[in-house]
């Protein structure tokens, strides 16, 4: 492979007219490089297992950037740390979520977690009525008068008829993200807030909330959706069920961390920046295999891919592992900051945040006249299951640069069982398949090649 | 659902030029039924998880046949069992793989199964020396000399770089299925296969092998894939290793078994018969939950949906669930000649038998202008992420009609993870996820209800 591989892509850069089949030829060629001496299976492995959880503020975060440096030395030309101030949330000791009087069961326990950045309880905790809703407008509707002093249970489900797991997610998150907030402003105490899944399960999902400026901070938890089903049913049958709600969790000093950054400096173009990129930390409850481990160890993979095919890119390749995607954004916004303070020009960025799944294409936020060049490279990305190019979309972490113009784009893997694991203890290595790993990593490699051959106009 | 479905069932049928609009809905209507009331998860948890392994001749597949029939019961005009006389093989006691004189570790197991349909060495077992090969042409160039009195392993990987793994298994199949005559030709003992896995794994994969006529009939066992990289790294080391194999399998009288046919009468074309099968009997070292549980409660559930649906077919709508796909084939080829036989006019046979994954089109053998009207409903298809419509293929079952005119029609789910638990103690219930399976049931669905409200001309 190795002695093979230098001498096509010269001729992709030197003879036009064969561009086309030499294309088809180095991209052939990442695929196999990929598919027979691959390491984002092990990097991952090490990753997960070995360091584990990772968020922000985190020993394991801590962790991931040490061993993120490390492993980038091996193959790019340059790694450096990029600093952030992060903030530092912590759970404390497990939650508990009760009803204290269920006529036939007397006291009934259900599986809850803190939501990320939440307020706790404190060891005292919260007892009160539950009042359920399915909306933001039922909220208002009900208004203070039936929701003061009361616990809000907001329970709409992920709707599973949505092909697309993440349309469901985007149609039921704002329970999550908003709902504490929302329910503060009609004097409830806490919120109780349906787990971000869409099958029936026993363990809850975490996942950040926002509090609104200047609006009480209301102590929220996640529940499995299993135990949302039994409490609503539970509900239906006796109106004045007392919930007691504990929680531990508080959000101490911001802390200092990282952006991990490693380079391929580019021969021909070297400020032409593209970036492929997926956050390094990860929710505490998991080993954050899906969400987002796999994004990082493929976008690492694609710099290493190059250095052992030895090709040398025209423009410069930076792999950039974002801090704190979970609960704060705050390495997507600092790495914007610094590149408009640099002045960088980045040609484009891709971020690998939606799970190691087998590819389907890639979604993105540019002008037409970049989108159309990518979508003429379709017949090119077909073969390996890229079918699906061109809709909108892009990552959380590499948003904060769509203002400069930087063209956004998102890789799109199959969506089925991402939120089987999302922010859940489930989300761990094993679920995590060697080839569709692979696959991921070779698919972000091939369309960096491809920008980096073209460039993007 | 039921109350509004009949109505657009009926638009669909009556007023052309709203066809595609209805169909659209129609389609919409069948996956929003199955996403939100499917059954196909449970009834595949009741099959591997209750019933399990159910290799033709065994209880287990008694079990199942009986199963599949009251299952059927309620959801189909009517149920019936199509006898056909099946090849009863059993593994008996587990097999022994050992090298016994290796020089720094004495004696070394590995791990391996008795290939289905093999004789077995029996308690005194095998001892010889050991030859690998890749090829039968490499078998061929050492020929008796080398080869008699000795175990022909054969070692030839699947080919990791084939982004479809089915292409890959197509590859290093020839090796289990027909190594053991050939390796017979030339004077070997016994016959060791690399198994048809392409990752690096532990336990072997079962599968059956097919023995020429009027040749020896070797043992041959399957040896895990990274025992074969273990076996092969040792005979280069040290060249006169002595392995001793033993396995205990037999093939005894043929048995009674039955396809199990379930169908909805057509109410225009009762004459026209659209089949939708996967076959019941399953290895015995798993629970056959992609091969081919899977197959059968998709298929099983295309009636179940259509009935709750309250949607009348045009044509005549058959669930098949074939028996003995495994070892031989009986079933389908009794399907076949039985169809044959009736002069039956099956309009369409469609098959799931490459796992419970999800979606991504279906291939087909049949002629060009029937897959030309097939690809000409991608549009309807391609938002629930079938978008590789038209390729080559189609599935074992349904095959033997192919030479009757039938359009053959495979179910093509993404590969990648197939090949990880096909035919190995890893292919459970929990390997499955429900959504897949859930979307896998709903496109067949969709494709037979297009088919059934135009034909296929």
């Amino acid at each position: 492979m190795k002695s093979t591989v230098p001498l096509l892509f010269l001729l992709a850069g030197s003879v036009a007219s064969f561009a086309q089949s030499a294309d088809e030829s180095a991209i052939r060629q990442i695929y196999n490089a990929e598919l027979t001496q691959g390491q984002c299976y092990p990097m991952l492995e090490y990753l997960t297992t070995r360091i584990g959880a990772r968020l922000s503020g985190s020993p394991g975060a801590a962790a991931a950037v040490e061993w993120t440096r490390h492993e980038m030395d091996n193959f790019a030309d340059s790694v450096r740390l990029q600093p952030v101030m992060v903030p530092h949330w912590i759970r404390g000791q497990k939650e508990i979520g009760r009803v204290l009087n269920a006529k036939k069961r007397g006291v009934v326990d259900f599986n809850v977690c803190a939501l990320g950045m939440s307020v706790g309880t404190g060891p005292e905790g919260v007892t009160a009525n539950v009042v359920e809703v399915k909306s933001f407008d039922e909220l208002k509707q009900l208004g203070e008068k039936k929701v003061k002093g009361k616990i809000v249970f907001f329970n709409r489900p992920m709707d599973p008829t949505r092909v697309n797991t993440f349309e469901a997610y985007g149609g039921a998150v704002e329970q999550r993200a908003l709902g504490p907030s929302e329910a503060a402003k009609y004097g409830a105490l806490a919120v109780i807030v349906r787990s971000m899944g869409v099958n029936p399960e026993d363990y809850p999902h975490t996942g950040g909330l926002r509090y609104t400026p200047n609006i009480v901070k209301l102590p929220a938890v996640a529940i499995s959706t299993r135990h949302a089903d039994a409490l609503s049913k539970l509900l239906k049958e006796e109106k004045d069920l007392q919930f007691y709600m504990e929680t531990h969790c508080e959000t101490l000093a911001d802390a200092p961390s990282f952006n991990v950054i490693g380079e391929i400096k580019g021969s021909e173009y070297p400020d032409e920046i593209i970036v492929v990129g997926g956050h390094l930390d990860s929710w505490d409850l998991a080993q954050g295999a899906h969400d987002d481990g796999a994004g990082c160890v493929q976008s690492m993979e694609v710099l290493r891919l190059f250095k052992m095919m030895g090709y040398k890119p025209k423009r410069t390749i930076r792999a950039v592992m974002f801090m704190n995607e979970e609960n704060g954004l705050r390495g997507g916004i600092e790495y914007a900051r610094q590149a408009e303070l640099r002045k960088e020009k980045h040609i484009a960025a891709i971020e690998s945040d939606e799970g190691g799944f087998t590819p389907r294409g890639f979604t993105m936020t540019a002008d037409e006249k970049v989108v159309s060049t990518i979508k003429s490279w379709k017949p090119l990305l077909e073969p390996y299951g890229l079918t699906d190019i061109g809709r909108s979309g892009g990552g959380a972490d590499i948003g904060p640069l769509q203002p400069q113009g930087v063209p956004i784009i998102g890789f799109l893997p199959d969506s089925q069982r991402y939120f089987d694991y999302h922010h859940t203890p489930e989300d761990t290595f094993d679920k995590v398949s060697k080839r569709e790993l692979e696959l991921g990593a070779a698919s972000m490699a091939a369309l960096v090649y491809l920008i980096d051959q073209h460039g993007l106009k």
